[in-house]
């Protein structure tokens, strides 16, 4: 219990195309500074208006259940979870990657009855699969990823799936950690019950408030409970009587999160939205044209190719492990390895928010390049940054 | 959905004597200004281990399991309740309070059967009582609560009580959300199993990761529970494979609350810990004593006086209503109203972390005289600042 001899902070300048968190804008950060008000100060009233005002706008709702939950995605998850699944509720989720196990766990938590419907890691939900699920389960809730962010897939018939969901009267959560504001999430649109997304992904802001939006239909599922969910500090009737109309005192809020997540959204709305989807799309397309240029393989069909998250199939002859040692040791550039059935097989390589600029998309290039052909890998670097360099002009 | 008109981020400087949050240090804010790196990053991991020494010595503990829960206070308080209780477990936590009452809603929802040992609010447990329930209940857990935040009062017997607790084999969990680097809590000295805090009242830092230390036999209990935690997300074995020495991931930690809690804590080590203690009790006992000499009453009893928290009785002539709303709207000072059953009969004023410095408690004192010698009460505003003042320099 001596003092700690801790230092001045001086982490590395790091650029972030790994899978979150992605570079925070810097007037993200500079929001983050500003002196601290009290979460029930008149003022603060206004910003929490304001921040669920504009996760509305990026979330394409008018919901009035919107709002950032006081922790990380996996708050946002949680709460999406554990208030819509009731105990003895049948819960069907997908078993093609990480986050769909998650989906199963928190479920089992709060009580329900977990069914699983299945398709290889790297690949989304086979339609027929799910609907043969659905009719057998007849689930009371559903669980489905947009954005697999372990796998890099996106399940981009997603609409038709929450159709099919909602044709046998289920209630359905989205997965949008690495979708939203990323590539097009329509929440009314597309009739989604409850979504829930993450701050640090395509939003580029530090995590620790994390958007989450329910439909009328959802609430009224949850304020109908005949148990309490299990866990207080997501209990979303009782985040009503802070983030509704009353404001009354819940718990403290993540004040600074609040004011960072605020500045976040504005730059996202002030780009405009459909614009973000389209930057996403554009630079991580040239990205991957360049990779594909250089000899490299992507690991998701053009169909499930995930704008925002890049997963790129370790070539021959060398390993994740020094591509990722050496990126971040020589280039202070972060990716990420494959988790689970893919471990090992892909480089995940993500695209997102702040990150997602031509200057990233080509200095990652240049150095993936660089690295693999030094290694001895069968790759043309320069035809690749070529690529890219193009693309970008596109 | 149209894009929401959202100006520049333009909070008003406040005075924060609230209770909570206290005003963050200029060092903290600048810390979360820096530029963020992954959760896995390697220098990260150095980060993490000097977060956990510095809580250590905060806490005065050399207890393994000491990390910042990602979440408020609320969530490192339930991360220990729904850790700790488990199904069927009885549960004995305190009835003199609104933090007691939390207390006893996070246990039923981890499923156990709950007694309350009561005192008057405004009063801390007696001991006497709290034997006797224990006796009687023959508690699994027990919860106690160092400072009680909407009350003002100190248990300042808490150590006994623990051994009391002991003597029956309970666990015992300890709030020291109002108390941790403000009075002296000792973690190991006591004895207590578990206590958590927050971050944004004497280690003034904003909200968003909150200190939560177990012991080793708190610990055991966990691990061989026969049920899993009802919240994925708070789940201790679970963030054991992060804040453990795997350090592998479970959830995206907020990276940035991280680098803020690192700094506070650090400034809290350079000031020592001991020092720190005794500029909150020489600071706010100068601006008790002042309040006395103007001729106002504080609500608890000497030997129940919270240095960080005077609960100061609202005088004949005036509203608590009235009171804050001056105080904000003419010098930008937040303070805060009584709850439950002292709604109206008390302010509470802090005095923690960056807030509890002269400057702060001369010019509430001086506020808090004018505007109640403005509203025709009968107090010697003059005398009260002078009082503050000599008790300053003593």
């Amino acid at each position: 219990m001596d003092k700690p001899d801790v230092g001045e902070l001086k982490p590395p300048e790091r650029v972030l195309m790994g899978p979150g968190p992605s570079n925070a804008n810097p007037r993200v950060l500079s929001a983050m500074h500003t002196t601290i008000v009290g979460h029930l100060d008149p003022s603060f009233m206004d910003v929490m208006d304001e921040v669920q005002d504009l996760l509305r706008y990026t979330f394409r709702t008018e919901n009035e259940w919107t709002l950032p939950v006081s922790g990380t995605g996996s708050a946002s998850m949680e709460a999406a979870f554990s208030n819509l699944v009731e105990p003895g509720d049948t819960v069907l989720v997908p078993d093609n990657g990480y986050f769909g196990d998650r989906m199963a766990k928190m479920s089992r938590r709060a009580g329900g009855e977990v069914s699983r419907v299945a398709a290889p890691w790297g690949e989304p939900l086979d339609r027929a699969d799910f609907e043969e699920a659905l009719t057998e389960v007849q689930p009371d809730v559903v669980g489905l990823v947009h954005a697999e962010t372990s796998t890099g897939v996106l399940q981009s018939d997603l609409p038709e799936l929450v159709d099919l969901a909602h044709s046998h009267d289920s209630y359905v959560i989205v997965d949008a950690v690495t979708s939203l504001a990323g590539v097009p999430v329509k929440v009314d649109e597309w009739n989604i019950d409850a979504c829930y997304s993450a701050a640090q992904k395509c939003i580029s802001c530090p995590p620790g408030a994390s958007p989450l939006t329910l439909s009328d239909r959802a609430m009224d599922k949850i304020l109908s409970r005949d148990t309490e969910p299990r866990c207080w500090y997501l209990d979303l009737k009782e985040l009503e009587t802070y983030w509704g109309s009353d404001r009354s005192y819940h718990h403290t809020a993540p004040v600074t999160n609040i004011f960072g997540l605020r500045e976040a959204l504005r730059v996202i709305a002030e780009e405009g939205i459909e614009n973000a989807w389209e930057r996403h799309h554009r630079v991580s397309g040239a990205f991957r044209d360049g990779l594909e240029e250089m000899g490299l393989e992507m690991n998701s069909s053009d169909d499930a190719w995930l704008p925002t998250l890049n997963a790129v199939r370790v070539p021959e002859g060398v390993t994740d492990d020094t591509i990722l040692r050496r990126l971040v040791e020589e280039y202070n550039i972060e990716v990420s390895a494959g988790l689970g059935a893919l471990e090992g097989e892909i480089v995940r390589i993500g695209c997102m928010g702040h990150s997602a600029r031509p200057q990233n998309v080509l200095y990652l290039a240049n150095a993936l390049g660089d690295i693999l052909e030094d290694e001895g890998v069968d790759v043309d670097a320069g035809a690749g940054v070529a690529a890219v360099s193009e693309g970008l002009q596109d």
